[in-house]
């Protein structure tokens, strides 16, 4: 099963099949010589497909770039989730949130390909997948809060929304490619640091 | 006495005046036609002086930029400063560096003129401007951090220079214009959000 592909698969296998095969060429391309700097006209040159026909699937390069940039957040969400899952403690959880968070985006954004520029057009675009990624990553640290919570890790006092929308903030320059962009030689260290922060600001 | 001036004011007084004049006319048009886009000719243009006489005075269009980047930093230094002398404790003190800090910053930065651009080459090329202004602010938050621990307020565990950092990172995505870009929207309430959790990591 390929859970990084399309989020509309209901044409039919086929279609489905092309679908997938312009994001992976797109991926690349846009991964050489950048999302801003690409038309549709040369990716379909690279690819070997007429521009009409990428029309066929795609509205627009936006829809393109948005497959792409969903994937990557899905693939962040689901190191961060297990991550997340294998700690034993609440307090262990949130250290490894934002460590994950850091590793998963670095790599995915920035080292793995130079997807960079996709993730600042989202944000500067505010693209829905960006949007839906942050609420994922909201209601993870509440979760782990209502845990920590319940196990007596952590203090009671002040409001659920409040803790969790403070903690979002500050894991916030982390989580948005564009910003972490800016975070990238000091997010090791910072992960440590920010985290025990937390930590500290959660003991009951 | 103004003291947003040039940092080399050691030429004399005709000079000096002549330096302030360049570095005025460069704000008003870099903040119109942005920096990046703006060349010293431009520049020479629209001040009515040569280009080569404005080499007399600056080595470069980045000599200039310095100067308006280190004139903004030291106005955003200044409202921060007072903002925190006049908080009666320390966890005021707190509260009012990081609103001062991201109402000065969206200001001068953005509202005013728009000198966005000049922040963000400064970011990327590692002006010292920003490097100096950081190590500033740092210096603030260990201040406070040593008057609240002397005062009671603020627990006293953490390693001193640990829980600056971790502050001093925390803070950082609204003490870079670069950065803080992304965050204006919701500056505002982060600054109350991010504080309340910065006192809480601080209680005793």
């Amino acid at each position: 099963m390929n859970t990084y592909t399309t989020p509309n698969p209901s044409r039919g296998p086929s279609e489905h099949a092309i679908r997938d095969q312009v994001v992976i060429a797109a991926t690349e391309h846009f991964g050489h010589y950048g999302y801003e700097k690409t038309t549709v006209s040369d990716l379909a040159k690279a690819i070997g497909f007429s521009k009409a026909y990428i029309y066929k699937f795609f509205g627009s390069k936006q829809a393109i770039g948005e497959v792409i940039c969903t994937n990557r957040l899905n693939m962040i969400m689901e190191i961060v989730n297990s991550a997340v899952a294998e700690s034993p403690t609440a307090s262990e959880k949130i250290r490894q949130l934002l460590k994950a968070l850091t590793e998963s985006g670095s790599d995915l954004f920035f080292h793995d390909r130079r997807l960079y520029d996709i993730a600042a057009v989202a944000a500067r675009d505010k693209w829905p997948s960006a949007a839906i990624h942050e609420e994922r990553i909201k209601q993870l640290i509440e979760n782990i809060i209502v845990e920590g919570r319940a196990s007596g890790e952590f203090e009671r006092k002040t409001p659920l929304d409040e803790a969790t929308l403070a903690i979002f903030l500050l894991m916030k320059p982390y989580i948005s490619p564009v910003q972490l962009q800016y975070n990238l030689e000091s997010a090791g260290s910072a992960a440590v640091l920010l985290s025990a922060l937390i930590l500290r600001s959660l003991s009951p």
